[in-house]
């Protein structure tokens, strides 16, 4: 699916850690808020309140979830999830275009 | 408005720059082709194909169009106008988040 279709885009972005991060919202046709986004190089600690789902449009980044011991690696085309509640770390190591959900 | 309803959003971002600016293009309703961006810090230029209105939904910048001396500044809630096959210099001294449209 390279488009979204007959969604509602918000027009203010989201800006986090001095711009290095940034996300425009929208909430989709079946009423679900999702986000696409674009991570600077760098390395950033994120906390969940609803779990997610985070695919790697294109970029390359390292991820080591709350409770884990290992960075595990993801590139263009592939995702990962986190629970509810919880926090991830990732390090940017190629600006980063990615796309969040949020998993019911 | 605060956002944009029944809109197609292509998901793949648009990276210049190394990833100093980059947006989310969008079809409105009607049609016409539109964008989201984000603007780090820094100077840049850009070139015109298509007659463009820049509205600076948050940010800081000074902007010299092509042919014209004097920078001029533009900050949150103002807008200019570029011609068609044109080019503009901009220096942004705040990260910007701005709204791009096209007039036909």
């Amino acid at each position: 699916m390279h488009s979204f279709k007959g969604v509602e885009l918000i027009k203010k972005a989201n800006i986090y850690f001095d711009g290095n991060v940034t996300s425009r919202t929208f909430i989709d046709t079946d009423g679900s808020k999702k986000s696409l986004g674009i991570m600077m190089k760098g390395e950033y600690l994120f906390g969940t309140v609803e779990a997610e789902i985070m695919e790697i449009i294109e970029g390359h980044v390292e991820v080591k979830l709350k409770g884990e011991k290992e960075w595990k690696t993801y590139r263009s085309g592939s995702s990962f999830e986190v629970v509810a509640n919880s926090s991830f770390d990732i390090k940017v190591l190629e600006i980063t275009d990615y796309f969040c959900s949020y998993i019911k």
